[in-house]
C-alpha cells in the first residue's frame, strides 16, 4: 500500500478532528475511523463514515421514541430472532460507509452486489496509479480439476517464480504504454496524448481502482455471507475477512447472531432433513433412497461432519 | 399531536446524550435531532440520525483521502455540476433517517418510492392509537372538474361542516368498534379478542400509523421533488415541505443546487424548445404549428410566464 | 368476485387472440392466460403477461447463444445447484405481470417487497368499487395469547355473528358515506362533491384495490417462501397459494427445486448444527448445554421433529 | 464479430422456432430477436426475449382487464403524458433482455446502472477467448485539453500507426501468456495451469466479455438518455444507438415521446428559466447579471442556438 505523504496527511486531519454529536456512536469503530486497513499487496479498506449501532436495530424494530433498548440479554435476544427468521428491515436501519482500493478483477466481483452506493475513481478522468496485484507466492495456485472454479496446490519452485514473472512484467510493460500513450509531460504538439478514456483500456484487471462503497447492515452482512465463504475467490475473501472485524467492532450483537446464524450455519433441503431425521432415529441411508444427487450428497455429509456413508 | 409524557421522556433523554465522534457533524442539523416537528393534525417528523454534509458529497465525488473540499465557492460549483449533469452518485454517499407519523392514505403513496428503507409499527403486533386525520377547514376542499386528481375551491357553512361530522363521526364509530373487537380489558372467557391483524381490518385509511425511514440524499431530493409539487396532493405535500427545511439545515450547498435546479427548473420537450427559440428571435408562433397537444401547450405557457398565444 | 360482463368481455378477447412468436412459450401456462383465479371473497390473480420458462434459466447460467439446455436431467440438476448455492441471477432472467385484486391491508403487506413494479389503481383520480373483504366463519379466529402476531381457536356462535356484523355494518356505513361525499349523481352546485383524494380516507383497509404487479422469478420466490409460510397472515397466504400454482405451471423444474430447497427446507444455525451432530451420534443434549434460548430451542424440536428433550 | 458455426448454428434455430402465444407481441421485433446486431469490431447485441409492448403501457396506466387501448392518438396522447410528467411505473410494466458482447472497460461503465438483471459470462469458470477492442483509425482521438473526460482531433499519419500497433501487440502478448498460464493442452504434470481465476487477471480492459442484460423499459429509457448522450464515451454510445433502434422497432409510440421529451429535450434551471423570459421579452441579458457560472452559461447558449451574448 502506498500512501502519498499529502494523502497520509489528509488522513491523519480527519482522525484528529473531532466534534460532539447526539446521534449513536460506537467508540471501537471511530478508533479506527479513516485508517487504512491493508488487503493484498496495494489494496485497503477504510471507515469513512458509519450510520447506527446494535440500538438502533433494536430501535427500528420497536419503531421507538428513544434508544429503545431495555436489557442487554433482551435486546441480544430480540436481534437473534430477527437474525433467525429473517427480518431483514431493522438491519436496514444502520449504514456503512467504506473507501476501498481494490483489483479490477476483485471491484468486477464485488459490484454485482447491486444494493449499495458506489462512487469509483475515474479512469476517463483521471489518471491510474501504478499498482497492480501480484501473488503472495504462497497464493499462487493450479486450477482444480474437478472444481472447474477451484483452486488445486500452490505452484512450486521455478516455474512459480516464471509466472510470477510473466504477470508482473506484463503489468509493467502495458503501464509503460499506457504512460507513453497517455504522454502527459511531453509538450511536442505533433504527439498529442491518447484520450485517457482510451489509453486505460491497455491495463490488465490486476491493476488496483478504488471507490467510495456505502450500504446497509442487511446487505452488508449479505455480502459477507457470499464472500466471507470458502467458496468465494481468495483475493475478494481477504476483503471479507477485514470487513468481518469491522462488523465485530460496529455492531457486536449483531456480529455474534451473524456468525451463528449465517456464517456458522448451513441451509437443508426436505430431502436432506428427512436424512438428518433417519440419523437421529439410527436408521440407515444411502444417497440412492435420499433422492439427492452425489455432490449434494458429499456436500450434506461436510455439514454433517460425518464420513459419507 | 400527542405524545405521552414516557415518550416525550425518551426523546429528551436521546437529545440530551451527546459524545465526541471524528465523523462528518452538522451542528444545525443536530439542534432539531430527535425533535418531534409537527405536521397536520397528530402526524410528526423526527430527525433520528444522519450521515455525512455537503463536504462528504465533494469527498465522494473525487474519491478524496480527506474532506475533499477546497474553497467554498469551488464546492458549491462542483455541487451545482453535479446537479446540472445528473450526476446521482456522490449524493447517495450521505444518509438520512427519520420517524414518521402520517395517515395511511399518506403511506400508501409514500411508500411507491421504494429506494429507501422502512420499519413500520405493525397493526398485526401492536394496537393501533385512537388517532385519525380530519382536514382543517381551510383544507376541505371539492372535486376539481377538470382535473381528475385535483381539487377546487373549499366547501362552506353548515355543508362543510356537515363533511366534518361525518369524517370524524365514521372514525370514531369504527375506532369504537375495533377497540370491541380487540376485547383488550375483557377478561370474560366466552368472548375471545379477535386476532388483532383482522381486527385492524376495520380502521379507515385516515388512521395514523408511524415509521422508521431510512434513504440516501439523491432519492431524499427525487422524492421531494415529487411530493413538494404542485400536482403532489396536499396531505403529502406538507410533509415534503418539512422535510425541505430538514434539507436546508443538513446540506445547504446542495439545498441551493437543489432549489434552483430541480424545484426552481423545467424540463421542456424539443418541441417546446422549438417553440422558445421562435419566440426569442421575435417570431410568432401558435399551438397547431407546433405541434403540442392542448394541455401541454398550456403547461409550456405556464412555465415561459405568458399568456397564451 | 364481481367483474362486470365488460370486463369479462374484455378478457375473452384477450384470451382469444392468439399470434406467432418465436420467444419462450410455456403452454400450461398459456392456458391460465387472463383468467381471474379468485382469492378470499372479492380478490382476484390474473397472469397477464411472462418471459422466459426453465430453459431460460439455464440459458441464462450458461450465457449460451441458443437455448442453453442439454438432457433434461442435466437441466433440473444445474436448477438444482442454483437453487443450493443461492445463484440467484439466472432465476431473475425470468418475469412475470400480474392483475391483482387484494385487500388494502393485504397490499400494505405486499408492497414491503420493494423488488416489483407496481401500477395500483388510484383513489385519487377514480372510485373505488364497494368491495370489502369480511372472513369467512371459519377464518374467524381470536388473537393468540403466546404470540402476538397469531391466532388462536375461531369464535363460535352469536358471537361470531356480531362480529361479523359489525365488520359489514361499518364497511357499508362508511361506503355509504363515501358515496354522499363524492356526490358523484347529485347536480346541486352548492354541493359540491369532496376532492377524491380526501373521500377515500374514509375507508377502512378491508377495501379491495387493485394493481399491475411485474416481478422476476428470483424474487417472486423469496416473496412466496415469505407469504406461503406459516407465519404468514392467512388472507396473504391465500394469494400465496395460488402463486405457487402459477409457479408450477409456469417453471416446473424450478418449481421442484424450490419445494425441496426452500419449501420443504430449513436453515439451521451453527448451534443447532452441533446439537443436530451430537444427536445423530447417539450423545444426549439438552438446551441448558446447547447455549440456545428456549423458543429457538422449541423451533429446531419442531423442524427435527422431535419431541422436546 | 467471430461466431462458431456452432453458435451461428444455435441462432438459427431460435429463429426458426415458433409457438402461438396469447401474450403481447411485437412484429417488428420478433423479425430481428436473437440476431447478433453487430458494434465496434468484435462485439454485439441480440435480443433475447421481451415483455410488453406499447398497449402494455397503456393498459397498466388504466389498470385495464383488457389490453386498454383507445384510439391510437389517445393511446400516443396518454404516453405523451406519462413521459412528460415522469410517471415511470407504466413504463415498468413492459421487459427486454438483451445478449451483449462488449470490451470489459465498457461493461465497467454499464454495469453502473444497478436497476437491472445481469448474468456474466465468468472468467473464473471459463475461459475468455482471443478477442479485443482495437479503436478503428477515425475513433483514435487525442486526450481534450479543456474537458477531461472528452476526445480532442483524431491522431494522424504514423504516429497514430503506432499507437494501434502498441494496443495490438499487448493484447496479443498479454493474450499468449494468459494461455501459457492456463495451459490447457500441456499434459506435463510438473506444470500445472494457473488458476483460471488467477489467470485472467494478466488481461487488459479491452478484451470482450459477455453477459445476459434484462430491464425495464422505464430504466432502460434511462440508459439510453445518458448512454446515448454526447457525453458519453464513445464506444458505449455506439451499443445505446443500435438499442435505439431496437426500442424504436419495440415500442414506437413510446420512443417518440422519447426522443421528444428525453433526447431532444433539456432541464433548464430556474436562473435559466428567467434568462429565458428576459430574452423572450425582448430584454438584454449577460452572465454577470444572471447569477451563472461561465461553464453553465455555455451550455444554454448552446441549447438555446444562440451566439454567446
Amino acid at each position: 500500500m502506498l500512501l502519498s505523504p499529502e494523502q497520509l496527511n489528509e488522513i491523519k486531519e480527519q482522525q484528529a478532528a473531532s466534534a460532539p454529536t447526539r446521534r449513536a456512536t460506537v467508540e471501537s469503530l471511530e478508533e479506527i475511523l479513516y485508517h487504512a486497513l491493508p488487503v493484498l499487496d496495494h489494496g485497503f479498506i477504510r471507515v469513512v463514515d458509519y450510520m447506527g449501532d446494535d440500538a438502533a436495530v433494536v430501535q427500528a424494530a420497536r419503531v421507538s421514541y428513544g434508544r429503545g433498548t431495555k436489557k442487554k440479554t433482551e435486546d441480544q435476544g430480540l436481534i437473534n430472532y430477527l437474525m433467525r427468521h429473517r427480518h431483514s428491515t431493522p438491519f436496514e436501519m444502520c449504514e456503512i460507509k467504506l473507501h476501498v482500493k481494490l483489483p479490477i478483477f476483485v471491484a468486477r466481483q464485488w459490484i454485482r452486489h447491486r444494493t449499495a452506493n458506489i462512487n469509483e475513481y475515474s479512469a476517463r478522468y483521471s489518471i491510474l496509479d501504478k499498482e497492480f496485484y501480484i501473488p503472495s507466492p504462497d497464493h499462487l495456485a493450479a486450477q482444480s480439476s474437478n472444481n472447474r472454479q477451484g483452486r488445486a496446490d500452490v505452484l512450486q519452485g521455478e516455474y512459480a517464480q516464471k509466472v510470477l514473472d510473466m504477470l508482473r512484467q506484463d503489468a509493467e510493460q502495458t503501464y509503460q504504454n499506457y504512460e507513453y500513450l497517455l504522454n502527459e509531460d511531453d509538450q511536442d504538439p505533433t504527439r498529442p496524448g491518447l484520450a485517457r478514456e482510451l489509453a486505460r483500456m491497455n491495463l490488465p484487471v490486476n491493476f488496483y481502482t478504488q471507490w467510495y462503497w456505502k450500504i446497509d447492515l442487511h446487505n452488508f452482512m449479505h455480502f459477507l455471507s457470499l464472500r466471507a465463504d470458502a467458496h468465494a475467490q481468495y483475493e475478494i475473501r481477504v476483503y471479507a475477512d477485514v470487513m468481518l472485524d469491522i462488523l465485530k467492532r460496529w455492531v457486536p450483537h449483531t456480529y455474534e447472531a451473524f456468525t451463528d446464524y449465517r456464517m456458522g450455519g448451513a441451509t437443508l433441503s426436505g430431502k436432506a432433513l428427512t436424512v438428518v431425521r433417519q440419523l437421529m432415529n439410527g436408521q440407515s441411508v444411502d444417497r440412492a433412497s435420499s433422492g439427492m444427487g452425489q455432490r449434494e450428497w458429499d456436500e450434506l455429509m461436510v455439514v454433517l461432519q460425518k464420513a459419507s456413508v
